[in-house]
């Protein structure tokens, strides 16, 4: 009983290390179980989302990858950003919106895509875009891979709103803890 | 049956149609079906792979997605490149050899490691590397991601050859197909 006084301490280390395992900038194990990696909704209803390879998390330089469990009804918000974008579809089906119009005022009424298990598609630098389950008994399982990590998400109330009234969000949900403690900031 | 001088200039037009969706440089379809793009062994025994999105093939500048399925006993080269490489291990288990030793004169003996389903496991840049499918009773399907592509690959007989005397294939095996009608040559 006496050494009760090392509960506190320990569990500071523990609690140290996995954030450390969470944000491990200085490099990761070479192996990773994605079962053991954080999964979060970070607040978007209807989103489960993996981050498999990092820049903030995990001090990749050049690619990210992650992998996202999307509800029945639930999607991204309308965005842009100006890194190439490749989707595989794992599971589920549905839809993706997209605005070939990066050099117009505004995105305007968007081309609908359908998606589905096996199939893979792409973003165009800049163009914007949102992707949605539209299958309701299903979720959607997809992988996502980015270039010129971070990413700079530039949010869209809507279809009409300006290219340049579209919102920054940076660092992205998933990026903001890891972002923090960073050592030297990324430039925009 | 007059009409029979029309079918080699149709079989030549549907051919040409074949290509151009094949080595789509000029852009691919937003969404494509992984089912019907090109499978092939490109000569590797055990190997099945799949460019899902590619530089040479289809456009992309950054960013490369391949899908490959490893018979068991079958597997890479032992090789390097100089990019950013992560793998998503989506069926069945293998070995990771991996020697961190681009700083040495030869790779020497690699340390191995266990790689399985759901695992994501990456490559360091240059980094002399060798993946495995070690599981004699099961295919091992992998996603792999690299940058700065397209990929250019130096081979090595063994651990222990020299850095300087591992070969240059690049084109890489999948590549050289529409390698041959590009355009502009990229720079190694």
């Amino acid at each position: 009983m006496g050494y009760q006084w090392l509960i506190f301490p320990i569990a500071l280390l523990f609690a140290a290390t996995a954030e450390s395992s969470h944000c491990a900038t200085d490099g990761v194990p070479i192996v990773r179980n994605i079962s053991a990696i954080e999964e979060d909704s970070y607040g978007v209803p209807g989103l489960s989302h993996i981050t498999i390879a990092g820049s903030v998390m995990h001090g990749f330089k050049e690619v990210e990858v992650w992998l996202q469990t999307i509800a029945p009804g639930a999607g991204t918000p309308i965005h842009r950003h100006s890194c190439e974008e490749i989707f595989v579809v794992l599971k589920g089906s549905g839809t993706l919106n997209l605005a070939y119009t990066s050099h117009l005022k505004y995105p305007g009424t968007p081309q609908e895509f359908r998606i589905f298990a096996n199939s893979t598609f792409h973003i165009p630098v800049n163009d914007v875009h949102q992707v949605l389950n539209t299958n309701e008994h299903e979720d959607m399982q997809i992988l996502v891979v980015i270039s010129r990590p971070p990413v700079k998400v530039y949010i869209y109330d809507d279809w009409f709103m300006p290219h340049t009234a579209a919102k920054l969000k940076f660092p992205f949900l998933w990026d903001e803890k890891c972002y923090q403690e960073l050592p030297v900031k990324d430039e925009l």
